[in-house]
């Protein structure tokens, strides 16, 4: 590249796009690890997103209708702060930038959500910001319509590189984008032709631009270090009716040594050929130094959004108060006054009812009440509607023509879903919850733990979680997939016994804050086990007494979801045998493990007999049979050992002896 | 559609797909669950498929040169059931097809891999069998570069349903078999425009034919109903430079009141419906009966193969001896007699020279040793060469002008490269290793299940295992990821500690025929700590005493991977104290517990205060540090909490608090 031809057709820009690059090389060689070369490629087409596109006010980093900037090329986290610096967000100091990848800082190897202003979603795990921007672009669609376009009406812009391309979730965030023609969303292509391993071309030859427009993008091409032709880009992108790919052609690492090569993405810390590309850029200051006149070049373009952001702030304020308040109330994720005494409701209706059902359509019978107070929530299912009972009847779909619909069918796409989910919740404003077969949190996962890491309470609706599925077999039974819910941080895992512990398990979703969701739920039939109403929510304590000892208390049967229920027909037996049984429904480990311990210890005393029962593998068990006041010598599991298999969900409890007689017997082999 | 003119139009052709129809009619029926609607929407494409094309002998179905015949679409078993049923197979009687998704039968809901002859694949979650192809039609390519095109010269054929094309994973799958020129992969779509929530463009608007002509395939269309139009376009895949996918235009469940529905996708039970589309297919017999004509037709195409393959069996044996003892023993997973004494070599050579290593460069220093002596080992890693150390010298590289390469880039995808390597495995004749970091195992996940379900012993090299990744932070940090491996069952997740263990657990991947491996090796330097050298496989235990305790015993550390050498700096600690303290290595929980309780007493003795550590969280610790005779007031573990945070690794050790001071300090709070 000609670089001093560049700098001499576009001077004000290759100053500013320049502070990037010195930025960036500073900072990663300061920190000795990252990568330097993807800002340092892509600097061109940010600065000028930045400075004629985004609307964004570094004084209101929150400011729900700015434009939404979304890195998915996460590991290139010094262009997003190295941007958030210069522009002035006040939270990402230069000091930050110096600490770049260190301990307490801010400036993490990939941008984390909640550590500094600006950073709309952690992205690093590739492909995930262009599957949440999906969301992020859905969002704003269903917020236009319920708010109107005066306050709401802004873009979703991405930049992803060549491994988020390559990742699958990006071919099920782009069909979707494509299907439901999400104008406002504009990808950046980082189209520089090297991964880690080398060129592309060893490992990837696909048509990009065809492959977007089969999906039903618009797609321009650019070079990435023209500004005037990328701007030019950007303009005709914002005014197309369906998403739009941009393909920036650039050089990773422009300027140095490592300038085109699979070196070039990495760390490029050598100080001579540092010093050599900064000679280039005709860059004269020290390390971390930007020229005066730079940095206000770039304080000017963040000062910018203010009075658009003023503008907005009369326009939302001349919204009819209800809206605003529920605008405001659902941005703050709360929950709205009415919710906790539908849910009363249905409880008492419900514990008196006492309907056999399963706890899947127990689901639906409690969103159909929750949906109605909450405008905030999303739902949907990935494919699996009538299976997930996830659609109730007052939602409408969201589509082209009908964007204030509230559940969308993801279609056969449970990670783009899942992703998709995340940035409507980041988004702000919604509450998502979609589903599938638990057995599929296999294809959620990635998505589903960047949930648990962004604290954001995206909620799934796992349906079918055991071998009561049946005849599907064990490719569609989970035997692990408790284990690794509950595995994961930050996860509140319900696992309900009836209908009135699962309104219990979705009022708790629904409230959280900071917390995802993953209610397991059941194919089969369960009976009403709480037939006496209580209003106090049983499931927030994650595990209780559900029945209790009558006589001296020789045993303690723990069991979930629809094992319960066999937990209280065992008890039936003991009890008739004359051995004291207490039964403790644990739908929500996590919450229990989060009581003081005097609690803990009412519920699970030291002492009987402890069984228990899931239909699951055993691990993470021990920690409630041995580890609570238990005792190895005195405790059995009543579960899976291994896979499923293919039969009628009866047979396989029976031949896999899961009953209440394997139960009753476990404890009299303990007893005696 | 006109259902007598089809049926006039080919009589022969229409009865013999009639008999798939009513076979798949009555097997839903008696289960009462199922999906009738693919199988009798393929038929027709199935049975030219078979009667024209597919190259298979039901009476050797393990026959190494035949055809392999995928249904991606899994669902649909009764499609495959059906055929092995109508082709002879002998394990598949009609008693089978009778007792479909039933307790014991072959016939699982979905096709199960070893149940039956003739499933050359586990399939059901959806994308999985499109993506093992490509590690088929590989494997085919690389055999025949070994082998030569008189012995190996096979085809792969899949047919794929909407919901394959939708999952994310068969963009991976289908861009890496663009980009390989998989010429002998074809693809048959099933295009029924139907999915479970309603029609495909309710969630997808794909252009299906731009997408895979951006992938670099052929692709052609075709009336999936109409036999000479099918026969025409699968012999013009077969003379393509590229992959080909055939779009076939069909109706699901045709014939049927349920046609061209999203109803007709599940079970179509309902007698009088059955009966009137019995009536239109012109089918006279009662349930399960096929008339004796159409059977003999059928067992005709079933015998048409047997001289196709006597006359390889006399190429085979025509082969150098050493060729055919090479080839039958890789399809017989037996490791070469040589393995061991490399391997022991190996572990000599290391114990004497004890370098500082961090196990993923062990793992490419044990590979330099085992790739020259094991021609059946394919590597490769998801764009993390460099850093999954996964390429040795000698391996050459797969591409298309190199097919006996040994070695697979195969980019940003993680996903597409387990199921790939799956179909390696299941192909036969290879055993494929595969890289990333372990903490996009998550990315993984469905294929990895998948592996174990089907018992094949595909090997999972996982770098970058803890904290010890370092700057690039919480985003690429395993602390659930082992745990949730651990929980997976049949599979050996090994975390060894240094060099001698680390070829140990190679040893063990590579000589396992029925489990998959998950190496879960470090980013950062170890010790040898096994500078005693023994020829005997210590990891082969599980566990093991690696240094006891002087003096008086106790305390036991247990500790995996990179914290055992923190355990034995304790142990320093403590031994200084005069606390006697014993470490065990527990480099693979799986096989400890395999062993007998007299061997685990005595790793692990009652008694002695015992503390874990290992940098992930808890979960499933438990079971050793309460349930192996130890007790909770005496255990400790000391490791991750939470999610982890961007540092260097030794702030992150130090900050959380995983250090041999803090592990020497738990042990003497326990004590006291």
């Amino acid at each position: 590249m000609d670089l001093k031809a560049l700098a001499a057709a576009n001077p004000d820009h290759w100053s500013k796009a320049t502070a990037i690059r010195a930025l960036t090389l500073d900072a990663v060689a300061a920190a000795n690890s990252g990568h330097s070369g993807m800002p340092m490629g892509m600097a061109d087409v940010a600065t000028v997103l930045f400075e004629k596109h985004l609307k964004f006010d570094p004084t209101q980093p929150n400011w729900p209708d700015r434009d939404r900037f979304i890195l998915s090329a996460g590991h290139g986290s010094m262009l997003l702060y190295a941007l958030l610096h210069l522009t002035g967000y006040a939270d990402m100091t230069l000091e930050e930038i110096k600490n770049f990848r260190q301990w307490g800082s801010r400036t993490a190897g990939h941008p984390e959500y909640g550590h500094a202003s600006g950073i709309e979603t952690t992205t690093g795990p590739l492909g995930q910001g262009i599957a949440n921007s999906v969301g992020f672009a859905m969002a704003e669609e269903i917020q236009r319509a319920q708010y109107g376009k005066k306050v709401v009406d802004h873009y979703t812009y991405v930049i992803a590189g060549d491994g988020c391309l390559m990742e699958g979730v990006s071919q099920e965030a782009i069909t979707l984008a494509g299907r439901h023609q999400l104008s406002k969303l504009i990808v950046l292509w980082d189209n520089n032709d090297i991964t880690i391993d080398g060129p592309v071309s060893l490992s990837d030859r696909t048509d990009q631009i065809g492959r977007f427009k089969s999906a039903g993008w618009d797609v321009l091409e650019t070079d990435g270090h023209d500004p005037v032709a990328i701007d030019a880009a950007l303009s005709q992108a914002k005014t197309g009716k369906k998403p739009t790919m941009i393909a920036c052609k650039t050089h990773i690492a422009l300027g140095h040594a490592a300038q085109d090569t699979s070196k070039g993405h990495g760390a490029l810390t050598d100080a001579d050929q540092m010093a050599a590309a900064k000679e280039a850029y005709g860059w004269k200051t020290g390390p971390f130094e930007v020229p005066a006149d730079v940095k206000a070049a770039w304080e000017a373009i963040g000062a910018r959004g203010a009075d658009v952001r003023r503008a907005w702030e009369e326009r939302f304020d001349a919204l009819p108060r209800a809206k605003r308040e529920t605008f405001n109330r659902a941005y703050a994720l709360e929950a709205p006054k009415k919710l906790s005494a539908v849910i009363k409701a249905f409880k008492k209706q419900m514990s008196e009812a006492a309907p056999k059902l399963a706890t899947r359509a127990s689901s639906e019978k409690v969103l159909e009440v929750i949906n109605p107070v909450m405008p905030e929530t999303i739902g949907g299912s990935a494919d699996l509607t009538g299976s997930n009972n996830t659609k109730t009847s007052d939602l409408g779909v969201f589509d082209v023509d009908s964007r204030a619909g509230r559940y969308v069918y993801w279609g056969i796409r449970e990670h783009g879903m899942a992703a998709a989910m995340n940035g409507m919740a980041l988004h702000g404003g919604l509450r998502p919850y979609g589903g599938t077969f638990m057995c599929f949190t296999d294809y959620a996962r990635p998505a589903m733990r960047l949930s648990a890491l962004m604290k954001i309470p995206t909620v799934y609706v796992m349906t079918h979680d055991s071998i009561g599925l049946g005849e599907d077999g064990p490719t569609h039974q989970p035997v692990e997939h408790l284990a690794i819910s509950r595995a994961t941080p930050n996860t509140h895992v319900f696992r309900p016994a009836d209908t009135i512990e699962t309104a219990e398990a979705w009022e708790l979703a629904l409230t959280s804050k900071q917390t995802p969701s993953v209610l397991s739920l059941t194919r089969q039939g369960l009976k009403t086990l709480r037939t006496e109403h209580k209003t106090k929510n049983m499931v927030a304590q994650g595990a209780y007494v559900l029945a209790d000892a009558d006589g001296k208390r020789q045993a303690i049967l723990l069991a979930t979801g629809s094992e319960v229920e066999i937990a209280m027909a065992a008890r039936d037996i003991l009890q008739a045998d004359g051995i004291g049984t207490r039964v403790v429904s644990m739908p929500c480990w996590e919450l229990f493990e989060e009581q003081d311990e005097a609690y803990r210890k009412r519920v699970l005393p030291g002492g009987p007999v402890r069984v228990a029962v899931e239909a699951g593998i055993r691990f993470g068990w021990d920690r409630w049979l041995f580890g609570e006041r238990g005792k190895r010598e005195k405790s059995g599991f009543i579960g899976m050992h291994d896979f499923g298999a293919s039969a009628p969900a009866s047979t396989l409890y029976e031949e896999f002896g899961i009953t209440a007689e394997a139960v009753a017997q476990k404890v009299k082999s303990l007893i005696k």
